[in-house]
């Protein structure tokens, strides 16, 4: 176990869920730690990239697709979203707070080398392919997720 | 504190939500890791058994009981549930994509040996019986859960 | 890593979840462990005071702090909360099964000595002023909860 390595589960596709993901990784690398973020399920669609992307998919998996948020800058909040008013409401705050957006925080993480790894297995249940996620990704499943968390010392789920 | 031991708080009751924890927790039991998942409010219900079953309860138990899915079946999705039809949307694509069922996950947890354990307090205030959950059950309360935890090296809420 | 040490991120505003955070954090604490609770945004609800206090806000966090439950005693459920009413049936169960309410699981927090800290930057983004919350609060960002977090060796995220 490493005191300098912290890994992330992002579960949540929810603006804010997200928000506090990346500031929690970008806080941590930032004093020197090694992060891994895990992106699963819904937690896939931050890393949507914004344009439509053509894929080969199952009708099932084409509908899902269409109807998940197309990256950082569609998500909806987990609560109090009102059909994006609420996500679009606490845009505008952040800005007048000068709070980082997630387009700025997911760029961060990038640039502190945080490694950002898509579950294939979610990708699969969610049908969404490589090509249509943003670049600088790694591809793995559980057992990738399990060996890093066995080195850190924070492990959180979100 | 061991390395081969995780614990694994399963709050959520959503099919999405449980997916993740079963997979995780199956993942680490299949690389030696001894798993202990401790199942609290919604997520009793997954663990309920599929057909009604007769208990003792106060009225407003009763309809919380009424209202919640009765086990691994039944379960809904965190996010784009529509009454139902997302959770059956993603259990068809599940089925094409050879990803192990909610059922299955269930099953091979027990096979691998994983302790699961059904918080008490919450069994209460959700108004759940033992005669209600599955077999295989141990029966307890956060004191439990956090010496297992103390000795686990990581321990997610989910 | 402390044995004796555990960090909680409430995330959450959700009277179930917050229930799971402070029942694991009030446990703990009773078996000795030195506990850290993290508030950030929704999370930052349960520490509101329950009278309207006016504060100087822009008008788009006057708006959010409006519609956001002011307190422990106003929180609904993740699920099935139909308006109110379904916190309202957990509250009445958790009466008659002599399961702790929320202001006296926060009273019992602070009288164990949990360290409870809100979240400055969460605070910016939701628009709550200092003299919104309960006393007894340390103020800070993510830097000082991950010191906390490094000095535990269990860290949820609720």
């Amino acid at each position: 176990m490493d005191k300098t390595k912290k890994t992330i589960i992002v579960f949540s596709g929810d603006l804010d869920k997200a928000m506090a993901a990346f500031v929690i990784a970008n806080g941590a690398a930032a004093m020197g730690d090694e992060v891994t973020m895990f992106f699963t399920f819904w937690g896939l669609n931050i890393l949507r990239k914004r344009e439509k992307i053509k894929a080969k998919k199952s009708f099932l998996q084409g509908m899902f697709g269409r109807m998940m948020p197309r990256g950082a800058g569609r998500l909806g909040l987990s609560k109090m979203n009102f059909g994006g008013m609420g996500a679009m409401m606490m845009k505008m705050v952040m800005k007048q707070q000068n709070v980082s957006s997630m387009e700025e925080l997911i760029a961060t993480a990038k640039e502190q080398g945080i490694k950002m790894i898509a579950c294939t297995m979610s990708m699969d249940v969610m049908g969404l392919k490589r090509e249509e996620l943003i670049d600088g990704l790694e591809y793995a499943g559980v057992a990738t997720y399990l060996g890093e968390a066995d080195e850190a010392n924070v492990n959180l789920f979100i």
